[in-house]
């Protein structure tokens, strides 16, 4: 599943990627080959989504590792790769997986294999992350999802999406109602993209239609991914999460997070402690040429939230389906 | 209050609206001359807003009869009104009021000074509900609002934004924060617009930001206007009111309805009876020249949705503040 495209490769030591800023009217990859390339592409959106970042910046310090060949100025990479998205864990993850090697003053050579492990690694995981969530899924589900958390979000499966593609590939009708997910937009520009290009039957809605649709057409589940999940099973994900999650439980749908374990920050005991990104208010006041709001008023652009334990039905990841107590079943998981 | 512009006015036998698609970037007044500018202009939503819809159309059959002083002409004109948006009921309401004038053979004379009487009456009972509205207002009151139910959306005062402008004009310090309210973005475009033209401090926010800055920042209540209120108290209004709704009773805050008694529609038992309308899917996929969504991909734009009177906490209307049961307290208000 998704032969369509590619989130992000490999060739002649550069790292493309595809540009999920001028999706869906092109499709354009962006070749980085130094680690401040790959830091602005992370800042700037280019890539986006928790597993796909994780992948970018491991990448990118391969890249730094290539460039520079000296320890410190990787390590300065690192540091500066850590600092460019404060919410998704697996960021972290990767650049903690990469630092143990640059300390053991491993090679360049070694530095870009094990990037390229991270990368395959994820799409294997996505793999059985789908297989396991797809027997949630029932024949003929209407599925909602929220944000993008398929194959471009991560290094080319999907973890939500890559739940619908296992069970579309299992003969499953589905039809899948994406949340179009202001201000960036991932569910109109990315979901209902590679969705389609996938031939899966999307429906776009706005992000205040989801109370109503759940009420009219009766969704069978509800799926989305995650930034980081804290040791009690609270899930910080896309802003608007945790809004479908309590809908979703108004209207008696189950509500489930598909994620790799990467994902998971049991350093952090709740999801209180987890830091949520405030991004540019431009975001939300202008969208290409157009102004849409007034100059001079306040306005927020909290990039994600975090949704509490007790509103998630079951959390996927590559290992199994886990359901609640979530404090000792993570642990173990 | 509001000083600072004209939802629509009447001058030298012209309808003039301010033209709300083009806000907040212009203020420009279109003139309608005939009944079919008026519709025009509804429907295109120049004019918007279940109140200011009532008054415009009331305003369009004074200008067929101008116009054509031959009354199936007129009856024609109120006919094809009639036909511009189906929820809103303040349009049937003010139609009717001008048809009964049309079937007692009435001047054209004498159907503008209905007109100007149905405007005027507006406007005074916009104050009413205020003054009664501004006493849930607690000092310092951090308030969320949904689409546009103010000045723009009415003669030229408001119902939900009329509230808060009587609470701001009592003294009180508020803080209202203002859903973009996506498709057309009257939140964003216009509640933003002109609660900042009025000095009232206004953050804006998307929708999806409701869940998580409710629990954030503890908001004290929430109120929105209505396009139409059912018997039993369930209320047609903007979509994703009913996701709101259910927000706010997950956070235990508040939830108010202000709406004249013209927006009662005591002929429905029920809002299962109202007619929602789906507007055209561009309004979601496109911006302006940008182009948000692939193409080949199903769409859904319903344009209202019904919040249940169980969510309710009070509705505001120019003769008091009506609780629960409803049933009982509208068909006597």
């Amino acid at each position: 599943m998704n032969d369509a495209f590619r989130t992000l490769y490999w060739q002649d030591e550069t790292l493309f990627l595809i540009d999920q800023t001028r999706l869906p009217q092109e499709e354009i990859y962006v070749p980085c080959k130094t680690a401040d390339e790959v830091g602005r592409a992370i800042v700037t959106m280019i890539v986006r989504g928790a597993p796909a970042i994780g992948v970018t910046a491991a990448y990118g310090v391969a890249l730094s590792a290539l460039q520079h060949r000296e320890k410190n100025s990787i390590l300065t990479d690192i540091e500066m790769l850590g600092k460019t998205r404060p919410t998704a864990v697996n960021l972290f993850w990767a650049l903690d997986r990469m630092k143990k090697l640059v300390l053991q003053n491993c090679k360049a050579a070694e530095l870009v294999d094990e990037a390229k492990r991270i990368h395959a690694e994820d799409i294997e995981c996505n793999k059985a992350m789908g297989q396991f969530g797809q027997t949630l899924v029932p024949h003929g589900a209407k599925i909602l999802t929220h944000c993008n958390a398929g194959a471009l979000a991560t290094a080319g499966y999907g973890t939500a999406l890559g739940v619908i593609y296992a069970a579309h590939a299992a003969g499953k009708k589905v039809q899948v109602f994406a949340d179009e997910t202001r201000p960036f937009l991932q569910g109109s520009r990315l979901t209902a993209w590679e969705l389609h290009k996938n031939g899966v039957p999307v429906t776009l809605i706005c992000d205040n239609m989801a109370g109503y649709l759940m009420k009219k057409e009766k969704f069978d589940l509800v799926i989305v991914g995650a930034d980081r999940i804290a040791a009690n099973g609270d899930v910080a994900n896309k802003i608007g999460t945790y809004s479908v999650a309590i809908l979703a439980k108004e209207h008696g749908i189950p509500f489930y997070v598909a994620a790799p374990r990467s994902t998971l920050d049991l350093t952090l005991k709740t999801g209180e402690q987890i830091v949520i990104e405030e991004r540019n208010t431009r975001e939300v006041t202008q969208m290409g040429n157009s102004v849409l709001a007034p100059a001079g008023i306040s306005v927020r652009n909290p990039a994600f939230d975090v949704t509490p334990h007790h509103l998630i039905s079951a959390i996927i990841t590559e290992k199994g389906i886990v359901r609640p107590p979530y404090t000792r079943e993570l642990a173990s998981c």
